[in-house]
């Protein structure tokens, strides 16, 4: 079921302007290095230009100022990686799923799902449960009870949605992925932690996607809250109550804790953590591995990251963390005493 | 099916002593801030008393020093987050599983599963497996040979325990908890890694509750031990042969690494790591990110955080941290300089 | 079904010199604390070997070295530890799985399933799936279309391999293992995020272990791969594109960013991270916790680990490190002084 466009049909639905062989026909994406015959490439760098010599691709994608650095069939866009995603998108469509629900699927009662959608072997869906036009609900997925589901989602096998939860259109959800379960909430009473329990919901908005594993904890008292448009990677940790502004997209394996809110377009790299309570900035970006624990009111790029080092030099060296102190004073003694020596020696000179 | 008390009720069950119209009937819990007519509140520190004044609640729970800080009926407690906990639980009771087997169920030969339990569509109880009265155990939750789950547990669904596995009663596991899984043990051998068999378990006592996408591995000789009371946030990794202390309460996306003995009561922060083969102390806080390499043996508070910067700050600072063992050298030089220099100008002087 | 074997029939299978009473008989594997009468035990080091003397184990395995370190009937190896994983798998085999397709197993059109390979109870094997002899499909896995799974494999309970994927001989993977997800890839057009098809695959060689709850993205044009002999802990993203070199072995909780090439026979120690688009050499060592963000060319022993210490000290040390820059220009501006302070000096004397 390989499906091919020629350059001109692809502009025509993605805009664009073609130049030299427009009815070059394409049928996959490739990189530069690795296209063969048949298949079209993107530079998005004009460093790389001279990829384009070597290159085997039918056709490429350049942005304007690229645009005469070959003689291929090209599409000239102002974004050419975007516009290389929507050629993929095009020439990699999703397998359709056939609309109803498996016989191995197991539907509670008032569950309201529509005739387009698709609910595989396995699937449970609870009471109550909405599930929207042609969304697809994997294998072995849990749908908890009242949960809605939009349209047009894709939850891969394996994704449990807990009671209640309420996500927009166009969900994608990747194995593993757990939404709504319990916040991290408990108070201490002689001795035995009492469990709180989290009455909140989780509300996702439309666009969004969660990668593989990742986990969103609902609300203790009130929702959790993901945007419109979010991208979370996989091995996320989502914390009760915290709220994830528009178009924010964040790495593997990060952790944000209770009640934080971070901004919209954030850009948080991968390992890195946010302590609870905070309130972090739109267009904010954190690196890899940094550990933020102030709220961040100005947007920019923030960091904390210990430079790696041979064992060796890193033991000598890090050593010297535990006496910073004693350094500085050590520094600030120095700088005192040839203050005092030299006021010592003008005053001998007078 | 809401349910709703008068504070005269739910002190004759819960303790505390109720100022004001005791009368007054609620049916949910809510902050201050949110809280609407019907509803419960609470305050936990006097700093925030001044919140009382606007809040929109029926009635507040408030601790013996606040007592007299506003006329609404109220509860004073002792402790009240504890109490809050306990009014919550009561008025959000969990929704009752319908005792018995769900069709959709695979029960092995010889499981023994208590009349009172409910095992859901899905979930596949193997082989000579326990399951306690009161216990509801998920969709698609898998339940090894041999293993045995006390009373009351809370299996959500997706939740896997691996054979031969032991816990007690009140177990609460959250979607995609894994108990049981192999340690990471292996042996090199003239190039390749041989397996080493886990033949230990997973022994878990009372009133243990585990977060989403939480893994304990199985002993590799001897067992792995969570002790009671212990409550695992979500993205933990728990090691082979470790044991958490009883009442220990560690947050998300931790990792502790194999044969480590963590105390009883302790705190650890979210993303931090502990080390193998390390003994810590009852009463031991870790912060969040703090990677522990060496056993504690005194209670007490720990840190290791690389404070966080603008990026271009975090460059310029932290590019010394690589030759930190030279500038310690030229603290040194300078101060025996300094020194000797003092030492010739005294000379002279004399 | 205990199984034993006498010293002199585990010599004969896996090599190895028999010293004292060759007949002595064991069923289990024990360390030497614990060794009852009938477990085999072992010494890997020869510090330990005052250990022997307590010892109640029927039998040891022992290093050349320390062959006469006991009277007990004894094993002597070369590399004690790996001859104790051989017996250890000898007294422990893994329970039979019965060859067959469950009843409640879901199974496409097209999939080829070996007649000796066992599909479990809601396990489901999409259309065109392949699965070599005596593999054993785990309860709830799912295995998607046209996936390859060689002979040998084990995949515990809820396992998800997405489509396309390949996979070679003994494969163990863990439950909760998700292999080919998507990997994280996307184009800003507008102010919001469009998706690039992940259209690479995962492929993965021989002898592989995957730990629970890990994650291996397929690649975004080209595949991820991991080579034959990796083994992976749980809870670690890899993310798309990365290849990891054979032997390589990875601790839990590590997360590898896109298009990273590991090198053969690496250790990488847990909650470690390595950013994208890097290059590690064979033989590279990284400790827990540690950020690589360069490409390592040289083997050997790398770290980045901030050391921890009591929060207070912990703190009255690293604030400094938000100054270190200016710390280091004091002490050239003390180097400078006392430099021209020694000239002035010489002059003088001159």
């Amino acid at each position: 079921m390989t499906v091919s466009y020629r350059l001109s049909e692809i502009a025509a639905r993605l805009g664009g302007r073609v130049l030299g062989h427009a009815d070059a026909r394409v049928s996959q994406v490739a990189t530069l290095e690795t296209a063969l015959p048949g298949q079209i490439s993107f530079l998005t760098n004009s460093k790389y230009r001279a990829q384009l010599a070597g290159t085997k691709a039918e056709a490429v994608i350049l942005g304007e100022a690229d645009a005469d650095a070959t003689g291929l069939p090209r599409i000239i866009s102002d974004n050419p990686y975007a516009y290389f995603a929507k050629v993929s998108a095009l020439l990699n469509p999703l397998p359709e799923a056939m609309p109803g629900i498996h016989p191995a699927a197991v539907i509670g009662a008032d569950a309201k799902i529509d005739a387009s959608a698709s609910i595989a072997a396995t699937a449970v869906i609870a009471d109550g449960a909405t599930i929207g036009a042609f969304s697809v609900i994997g294998e072995g997925c849990y749908i908890g009870e009242n949960v809605v589901i939009g349209g047009h989602a894709r939850l891969y096998p394996r994704v449990v949605v807990y009671h209640d939860c309420v996500i927009g259109d166009n969900l994608i959800a990747h194995s593993g992925v757990v939404i709504g379960s319990d916040g991290f909430g408990m108070a201490m009473d002689e001795g035995r932690w009492i469990k709180i329990p989290q009455i909140g919901r989780v509300v996702i908005g439309n666009d969004v996607e969660i990668g593989a594993n990742t986990t969103v904890d609902r609300g203790a008292l009130d929702d959790t809250v993901i945007e419109d448009g979010v991208k979370l990677d996989n091995q996320i940790q989502i914390a009760h109550n915290v709220r994830i502004g528009a178009h924010t997209a964040i790495a593997g394996c990060v952790g944000v804790a209770g009640s934080t809110t971070i901004g919209r377009y954030c850009l948080i790299g991968g390992s890195a953590g946010i302590l609870g309570h905070l309130k972090i900035a739109d267009h904010v970006e954190i690196a890899a591995f940094t550990l933020i624990g102030k709220s961040i009111n100005e947007a920019g790029s923030y960091a904390a990251i210990f430079p790696f080092a041979k064992t060796a030099d890193w033991r000598k060296n890090t050593v010297h963390l535990r006496h910073l102190d004693d350094l500085v004073k050590r520094v600030k003694n120095l700088e005192q005493h040839l203050e005092s020596l030299n006021t010592e020696l003008l005053k001998r000179e007078s």
